[in-house]
């Protein structure tokens, strides 16, 4: 297996040309394409369409190079879309493919697992069976991705659903005590017992060690690796695994590393350093060509302060947090990378340190690394 | 002369408790403030009211201090203040004070100077005239500074008069075609024309060089050390000059840098290398401490595209691009201080190259540096 | 011919579930629809994208009803959707139909027409050719709905197209001035052509009254049955026109009325007693249901004042000001009426007198009406 | 006694110019100033400094008059300022005096009383000993007006204490449970409980009636004269008491109507009518300047529809929910009295019906009713 990666520009969150061109030329085969990720520009929150248009688009396109309806594509295909492109950030979105290959690769190359979950029971959402549930579909996709060992994945994206005021109702008035008072309430927990989810299915932690009051409870319980999004747009658990495998070829290849707060830049020089690209000045030239994909997980801080210093994100009425937190630190990546195509995604809640949050970067192994068999 | 700064914080914009603690305990001598630069946590737009809360107690304290009535302060003493504090960015404000000293400094040191204008005819504002107008009150602050050499010059932050609709409609009652079309066109003339006004105080230009059409027209015409703030609020230029002369002394200096664009991490690297701090990974410690007083000015580009890859800030209707950019290049700097407090200032226009800005920092000179006497 | 209007609600942006319904139960035949006028829940602004969303939707909708590619039905069924449901609006949509009916009415009633232009020349936009070119099709549509006097039109949406800055580049490297400094200016001066265009097409003025000067300069040319918007999505002028007719049947009329200015609660009043509707208190019951479409153009006033106070639309940077302008609007309206299905647009240039707009309503005549031939 | 009501614009937040002149012209004698209900421009939100900008600059203002420290003053006349003037509303404050006279009137007039409570102790803020600490203030102030039946009370007006972040962590140190999670959930349950205080201090409630969980719990309880306001700038319960009494002189009388909803036409016509104002139409002339303050509380309906329509307030990140309905009320309210300076306050838990909230204004009688000793 071999997996490619196309990271593509859209014009607006309707523009789905730039996927339409590479499949009308071949160049990417549609039976290839595995998982889509990426940034739309709209608001982030509860009334941002801009992902349902773009996932809307792409089903449309895939359905008419598959012959396969896009309601069933969408069952099969994970489309993980972030909104919000504050400040410098590009709307963009990367297409995973992976297609077979002889190839040997001299080192582990990037790997891609997927897995769908059974629909989601309302009442576990936002408790540690979640957890348990998506640990399971973090397995399956680890599986499919064909990696060995759990230290080998350095990110696992997941789509979860979250309760509704509806939801809420019914499950009240089956005589069930929801486990959440709203929806807002709801998505951070279920996005927190995803977090819980994947350290399980990585092996961090045990299902035993998670209790349902860790969730938004305990800060300190967090997986580095586990990015996580819930929305009421999907019913089960959707997992992309991303890791290395030796049973993979190709030259790319994935690391990873904490943010231990928004302004943490070492932890940017650290997964770069880990990729055989150490940061002098700006990444430029052949180096930032290898630089493929940058995934960012980050959260303002809960207590108000960076190093100390007063921040007002959480108290602002006219920016939402997640918009102010998104712009600055995809400014700080970018400003690192080079480039303004990054995935920064807010609701980090148990996805790496408290205030702080993860980076994945997925590049192109050097030539002298595969020469060395390294 | 000896400068000295005090970077102090606010916990909202009408607290101005800890220079009254400072004042009080006799740390600072109220005689010897002679300007403030300072971010407030407003929206950094017209109605952004927290400046004049913050300037009005602050003067109020100065008053208390000084039995000066506060107009009459506000009349020779610069406040400038930058709302939003937008991502990571702290609110703060920095007191720059000038004290005499007998000692003499074996280096350069940061000198402070300071003018402001007779009152401003508004039928010039945004003109060249208004550009030769401010040429003269930044010269005379370059003599009340006692720099010798323009090139010394690393930073001056000018406030100029704007027109407003009423003003618009006086002139042209009184057959004068206005400058400007509305206040917020005038506003961004009048900045252009500060900026060609530091320029040619400065020495990087001649008065001739200016002409009414480079003002929004040539932005490949720009001042590298221009900041420029235009509000309703001024009647005359009120000029800061900061820069380095053998004249003063203390351990404190200056150095800046044009920003290229939004994502310029290299002048970053490039304005700490002239203060004798190289960047490796975040500046921390002892290093960390000698950075003093932060200073940035930023645009979206006006293109919308930075390197080639499209931004959403210039047609996003919920936020405004100010503030998009402001919280973006203020994660990037205080990335890689390792610390929030930085002014960063919208409305670049000319000031910097087109799309980017400028950085100026003010910074301990290093003790090994010192000894050399370097 | 008859007049057919169904009022259908949206769960978001691309829920075009009730139209589905209407279509699969029989009770619209696609081939009868003519129009679709309606509100989505987006800010309203260049970066609103749940107009597309909504006709992308629309337009598979009717494709697959139609066996007509969405593209060709996009060219002969104008859509119009305003973004932004500020307040207590609901999203909704209109569906025009038009039918065959044998039927002979006793009074005149509601009749719809439309037409769309040849494509828009980008050298013209936003002059009095503009506006000439938008008269012609005015009066194509005023012919398509069978309407002989224009005194009997009551309401006239217009589409056309705005420069954008790709738009204005080409220009000027064809040696031509382009007749808009940026993408918004040409949006508003579009907007000016388009109320003066409809103006000439009624009767109103002729093409000689119609100066380039007077379009955003002299307010008091306007007119107050045109609603106008502009964008760079559509490519010619896309118009629909309502009015009464004798020569169609069924029990809808429409009329109309100027709004003074944003608080005109007597318009309302005067539009509802057109239509034999007379306000006591809130329209209820029977009287509610009779009220079918409500269409109103609204903005904010210029100078910054209501009947002699304040107001803080045209500052605020966190909230547009057409944002504001339509909620409270949309509250005064939907509180005299009892129902907040309004259709609320802002950028009234002309489009009624100046800080204020029009109002429009279509109703079922009273049954007495009918009876009394009236 | 005799009350007098000065209704006065400002130019921005910090403009207390208005009340100087009429100060300094001894139009109004600082002494008899006993409250000021107002509205600031500024988000209404935590991070809304205008009402602590105008309040520093009005107690600043009355310290050089009445020779008593602003902190002093600001300790017995309850400045109430709501944030926000979306929409068509215009920033204005009304001061209410407090003039002895010997004239007898022929009706009951409009009698004003306040008080303020001891220091609120923490623990109990949003529960039902704040309410009965509330209810024992609004008797206070009952007394303070010279009011002899609850039932001539019209509005209450309390301004409260809540937990801060700070706070909660002070109780949990102390061993208490809070009774709210957060700062947000404190300030909503405080105004739960002040709204239940009012009906308890009117006598429409027993303090046995009220539950902690009928706090945010039960809707269907509720004061239909209560406008509550929580910050963390109070540290007591400060109280206005608004009725009518016979022992009180002068023109001026207060009605007041709960409102259904949010498009509740009818009760501001009803409490119009109250105070002999019949609407037919726009009020307007002699009859519009009979009305001196109008003061309303609203809601977006917390079920996300009004009359069975959507509205999308609740679920948009960029326009907080109180922004949306402050500027839709004011705009039914204002086109309805033909007057944009409407005080409308968002937070109307408990206060008026729920989804709705009550209106209440005061008005000089008529001369014929005066006459006829109505």
């Amino acid at each position: 297996m071999q997996a490619e990666l196309h990271r593509l520009s859209m014009a607006h969150p309707g523009d789905v040309s730039a996927l339409a061109a590479l499949l009308d030329s071949q160049t990417i085969d549609a039976r290839s394409i595995c998982a889509i990720i990426g940034k739309t520009e709209g608001n982030g929150g509860v009334n941002d369409f801009t992902r349902g248009y773009f996932t809307d688009r792409l089903m449309s396109l895939l359905e008419r190079h598959l012959n396969e309806p896009a309601e069933m594509l969408a069952q099969r295909i994970p489309c993980v879309l972030s909104g919000g492109t504050e400040g410098v950030l590009s709307p963009h979105y990367t297409v995973l493919c992976r297609t077979s290959s002889e190839a040997c690769s001299t080192a582990p190359s990037l790997a891609i697992g997927t897995a769908f979950s059974e629909p989601t029971d309302h009442a576990m959402i936002g408790t540690k069976a979640h957890a348990a549930s998506i640990a399971d579909a973090v397995r399956m996709a680890i599986l499919d991705a064909g990696i060995e060992d759990g230290d080998d994945v350095h990110f696992v994206q997941v789509k979860t659903p979250c309760l509704t005021s509806a939801r809420i109702a019914a499950l009240q008035a089956a005589g069930i005590t929801p486990p959440a008072s709203s929806a807002g309430h709801s998505m951070a927990r279920a996005r927190a017992a995803g977090a819980m989810g994947v350290a399980i299915g990585l092996g961090e932690m045990t299902a035993a060690d998670v209790h349902d009051d860790m969730l938004l409870g305990d800060f300190g319980a967090y997986c580095s690796r586990a990015s996580i999004s819930s929305g009421v747009e999907v019913g089960c658990n959707e997992v992309i695994v991303l890791g290395n495998s030796a049973r993979w070829s190709g030259t790319l290849a994935i690391a990873h590393r904490p943010m231990q707060d928004a302004i943490d830049l070492n932890s940017i020089h650290d997964v770069l350093g880990d990729l055989g690209l150490p940061v002098v000045r700006q990444i430029a030239g052949a180096e930032r060509e290898r630089i493929r994909c940058v995934l960012v997980k980050a959260e303002p801080d809960r207590h108000g302060a960076i190093r100390g210093q007063r921040h007002t994100m959480l108290n602002d009425i006219d920016i939402d947090p997640q918009r102010h937190i998104r712009g600055a630190v995809g400014g700080l990546v970018a400003g690192v990378i080079g480039d303004t195509r990054i995935f920064v995604s807010g609701g980090a809640e148990h996805q790496g340190p408290d205030g702080g949050g993860l980076i994945a970067v997925i590049a192109e192994r050097a030539a002298l690394t595969e020469l060395t068999g390294e």
